[in-house]
């Protein structure tokens, strides 16, 4: 028997650059550009970069944050690192120290900003909004800009609101819009459009460069259909205890789970303080291996912080040590999104922050 | 105009060491010992325990994993950490490099695996179970030890399930529970039940030890009544633009917001992968300051990755570059977790994780 305490992350390297490659293929002759932001949706953007950089050739990487890009930035030192949330005075020493950093710029007052502190050689993005209602420049925005101001950027860009959803009426909306404001008011420079879910959706919407990220990192950006991707995150915690559960006792923080008959529980080092969601209370999946054998089980009771409770009833041969496994191919993070009432993105975002994982990066 | 482009995360530890001695003096003449697990709920170990040791006197620390451990035994030199996970093959060397940690034992195995690899001058903590049937040992295990066995543990505890309930049954049911086992099995070493919530039953519950954690960071452990507690934690984030959302228009991911009359909104720069619950989509407070005034408005459409659009309609001289208050003394991480079906010890521990945050310590 071995005792364990620690949870383990693993993330899949080779199969994060096969759905690179995968996507790549797809979207040609389109550029594409790798989104990093939030520490590469929390898997390591230092270790992505450099593999997407070195092996991939991928010369164009999105950040939210220009903080996000210093730190990619010296990693691949011919890339182009656009920053998302674009520039102002609290970054502006940063974008001064890379000039690889390009920035995003989505309105005017921060356009106006650019403009009192251009910075040589560098010409930046402009967003653009054609639905999302987010992030952009309106359309009376863009024909407030003089002609001069237009020559300033280099690459026009705007976001999808549900380019998960292939038939919803957003897309077309969404794409005549860029067209027209595009074509309108920069028809000489490039355009990028798609990010992971519209590069499935057609070859209208790749525009000169797309924006891979969820479906990069496995998530299923197409959930119409059997995802195409390969799934890159595993997270498994050793059992730290099994033990009886009595009829009529009680379980967990609140005592929001009674055992109405005798249960067998094991209590797995993994909490929400590792990234796993609170919402997964008395609905979350585990799985157990015994060979080739794959056995399901159920949290009970509240997840707390450092431990989640299962009810591993029936479940023969287990014992203190064995690895549970929360998320894997066989149950990926969409599927835990499910049953978490969330979605794979902000679990992935959060689980890859935790720095009580043993992380391992499988090439 | 400023353009700002980073949330903030402030964390006022003037705020936090009161809230330790209003605990302590509770709970006196027990000792007070600190919760620093989890980086001290995400919001910094290393600051907290310098502060605790160095300005309270704190002596007793407990975290939930050795690594964690091994970041804070170097900044307090003179104290014992204690590790609730426990001991086993996979932190076994840190403990030998920390002589301050103590581990956690709660069930037979690692009673075994401690027994195996016996760390000279150490006197582990035996964890036993009460009815929130999460770790421990269970009574047949206890009435299986030795004389010998039972010398070997400094330290006897358990932890509620219902704390934070006044009248509950589980309470009193617990407490009974405590009060028997220890009597029986451990008279003479000192003990320990109760955490933040524990110490606001009644001195019954103190013993010889309290672990304040929740409590201490201005979480409201005691929620049947107004919170004793100073606030510890203040997010904010700038307004990155301002729009009109005209009336028929959709806002954000799946467009599951639809303005029903003309509308104007804020597009302000934090998301989930800043920590922000994605289940605050459509339903999230945010504050804004004019003066002395406060404005409230709310989040609509989906929580993304790195922004949150809020109906600022109706809040006169917003500009952007104003910060937008996520959390603060007027809105508690507390009400956050209500509006976001969860906790606020959840919210806490992942925004704290966050490293795209401007992150400041008030003393």
């Amino acid at each position: 028997m071995t005792i364990l305490t620690q949870p383990c992350l693993e993330i899949n390297l080779s199969n994060l650059l096969e759905n690179f490659f995968t996507l790549q293929k797809i979207a040609k002759p389109a550029i594409a550009a790798a989104v990093v932001k939030d520490d590469a949706y929390g898997l390591g953007a230092e270790q992505i970069v450099s593999l997407l950089y070195g092996v991939a050739g991928c010369h164009h990487f999105f950040v939210a944050h220009a903080v996000e890009g210093a730190k990619i930035a010296p990693l691949a030192d011919k890339a182009v690192v656009y920053v998302l949330q674009g520039i102002g005075q609290d970054n502006l020493e940063i974008f001064k120290q890379f000039p690889q950093l390009i920035p995003v710029i989505s309105c005017p007052e921060m356009f106006a900003f650019w403009k009192q502190n251009r910075l040589v050689g560098r010409k930046p993005v402009i967003h653009i909004e054609t639905g999302l209602n987010r992030l952009g420049f309106r359309e009376k925005e863009l024909a407030a800009l003089s002609n001069a101001d237009k020559n300033e950027f280099s690459l026009v860009m705007s976001h999808l609101a549900c380019g998960d959803e292939k038939d919803h009426f957003m897309n077309a909306y969404q794409l005549d819009n860029f067209n027209k404001l595009k074509n309108l008011y920069f028809p000489k420079i490039p355009a990028s459009l798609a990010a992971s879910d519209g590069v499935f959706l057609s070859h209208d919407f790749h525009w000169n460069m797309v924006r891979l990220g969820a479906a990069m990192y496995g998530i299923n950006t197409a959930p119409y259909r059997e995802n195409q991707m390969k799934n890159v995150v595993t997270v498994a915690a050793p059992i730290l205890q099994i033990a009886d559960l009595p009829k009529g006792q009680f379980v967990g923080y609140s005592a929001t789970y009674r055992a109405n008959t005798n249960r067998k529980i094991a209590i797995v080092s993994i909490g929400y303080g590792d990234g796993l969601p609170r919402s997964l209370s008395n609905v979350g999946k585990v799985f157990f291996k015994n060979g080739s054998d794959l056995h399901e089980a159920r949290i009970i009771g509240r997840v707390s912080m450092d431990n989640i409770i299962c009810d591993v009833t029936g479940i023969d041969n287990l014992q203190v040590g064995d690895m549970a496994y929360l998320a894997a191919d066989f149950y990926t993070l969409d599927d835990m999104g499910r049953d978490a009432g969330t979605i794979s993105y902000e679990i992935m975002s959060r689980l890859g922050k935790n720095t009580r994982f043993i992380r391992k990066y499988v090439k």
